[in-house]
């Protein structure tokens, strides 16, 4: 938050609350009801005031402005009633992050998926969040034009896909992690690397398919034949993945959109008696307990990161333009085609 | 909460939300600053109070206390940086159904989780929230006593496992999953059927073995030599369930305290070459993605409803005693002998 900041060299708030190790509250409250505070913590806060220079007008302000500092986050469970792994771990890190930002997270959810805007209007007459944390960017996303319209403050985890006027957004390079998947499948000996996608209008999808394309080109292997797509749904991803793999044959690789479609494909190799890694590589996205389980390679998204740069955002962090942050190769053993690989590797 | 209930028939702020379709907050709005609602809600709302005969005193003395009609929940991700998948799926589902019961949640993370009250104490002070919901309660566990010696409003997922003058809790059973588990085994046509749980001392994980003791007693076939224990680690369950299966032979079934420990499991039958199902049964419990993956029957907590009952405690419904909810058995390949069950079923 801005007056988190100093300006000027000016003492601000967060300094005082450093220095005496208390929250920001506990200063406003030195400054504004002092009787609410133990007399040893108020004489600790009152001696930084006066060392440092604080003066509690701004304080003060921020009290009479009733800001709430917190964020609204939507959490979009698209009818499985769980977030899933990704959003599960953003969501732990933003709320384990806030702290230090001296902020609160506030979920809610929307009734009806397809017209979020009456939800966040309700979180905001409720008064208990100043602003937004977007998840789950999109096409035709509604959010983004109308919180700006409406001068509410928000930070996305996901680019603004429709708009590159929004720059406050924070999102993973998915198109770089395949492309790092696809140059190790190389580098580990497989020159058949095949793509198994979401259907392409997906943002985040179509992203992470242009990473193949641009990697197997990069290395002289394009066929634009190696590739299939599915729903992010098991059996949808083994139906797909059977005659893609078949077609690829014994000895090839696929890169997989998701730890699911991996997880798809990974079934497929069973059935067939090939053994991931030796038989076939196979690495996946996004590093679920799933693929944690099977021994799966998986591309890791630099969640905490990625918490951390969203609340920068919200906090008045000024952004030119977006900020891509490089995910992570995980190797494991269905990327190894020799078998004494079984140690975890990280590859950034 | 309270105000939101009629006491003596008398109209309550919430009967006239409802009636004017309106959130709690703008009937207060109306009431103490009606300048800031729009013209047309201010009509509406303004009716509606003078029809159900709504004395706003109550409004305005909730605005006076300012109470911040929030639920703090501690995110517990145990280091692994994710909820995973029972408490991400309470936590949508707890706030989904807050908005029915008029409030909001707000999640935080305790820097030190052996010693999480001072966490406790920030958010009090930040005064977000007004009270908790607990998750993770376990032996020893500070919290429960710490909030009721501070007269702190609190409810519990999870027994209060040490202090049964606690009653302000909601669980699900976990011995009557399991047990529902061996019993549907048994009816497969299992007869030999093991246990791999959690090592002794976790409250949830003793719970659930209980029922593997209590069923295999009474349809006679209890051997106490069947059962192993792993801690929540697929590499470690794998280690664990290898001479438990190869003990119990072909032909014989496990149910497992998790679906990490059953993947376990299922990672050393497919070592074997026996099918899960066909050449051994196989149950895990909590439904997670993994089972749904893997076609593993497990046992499904009714999360949604356990939320919902959560937040009645916190509302002022009166408890006289704990209220264990009964789990749902998920029965899918890994326990049918035939071949022929593809289908997922679900059984209570």
């Amino acid at each position: 938050m801005t007056s988190g900041r100093t300006v000027r060299g000016r003492a601000t708030i967060m300094d005082v609350a450093r220095a005496a190790e208390v929250s920001r509250q506990t200063v406003s409250n030195v400054v504004n009801q002092p009787s609410r505070v133990a007399p040893d913590t108020l004489a600790r806060v009152t001696k930084e005031i006066a060392r440092l220079g604080f003066r509690p007008s701004r304080a003060a302000r921020n009290l009479k402005q009733e800001r709430a500092g917190a964020w609204g986050v939507e959490l979009n469970s698209r009818g499985a009633g769980r977030l899933g792994s990704v959003l599960d771990s953003f969501l732990v890190h933003l709320t384990t992050r806030s702290r230090r930002h001296d902020a609160h997270i506030v979920p809610f959810t929307a009734p009806d998926h397809e017209t979020p805007i009456p939800a966040y209007q309700d979180l905001l007459a409720s008064r208990i969040a100043d602003g937004f944390v977007l998840t789950d960017t999109r096409h035709e996303d509604p959010r983004p034009q109308w919180l700006r319209d409406n001068g509410i403050p928000f930070a996305a985890f996901g680019r603004i896909w429709d708009d590159p006027s929004h720059t406050a957004w924070v999102d993973v390079d998915g198109a770089a992690g395949v492309e790092a998947a696809v140059r190790h499948l190389a580098e580990r000996g497989f020159d058949r690397i095949g793509f198994l996608g979401w259907p392409p209008g997906s943002p985040v999808g179509d992203d992470r398919r242009t990473g193949w394309s641009r990697a197997t080109a990069d290395l002289g292997l394009a066929r634009a034949d190696w590739q299939a797509t599915s729903a992010q749904d098991l059996a949808a991803a083994s139906a797909a993945a059977g005659p893609l793999i078949d077609g690829l044959g014994r000895g090839a690789a696929l890169v997989c959109a998701s730890d699911v479609l991996a997880v798809g494909a990974w079934v497929c190799l069973t059935e067939r008696g090939w053994r991931p890694g030796l038989d076939f590589g196979l690495v996946g996205f996004d590093d679920t307990d799933l693929a944690a389980a099977l021994r799966l390679s998986t591309v890791r998204q630099p969640l905490a990161d990625a918490a951390d740069r969203v609340l920068d955002l919200l906090g008045g962090e000024p952004s030119a333009s977006g900020l891509l942050l490089p995910p992570e190769l995980v190797i494991r053993a269905s990327s190894s085609p020799r078998a004494t690989a079984p140690t975890e590797m990280r590859h950034t």
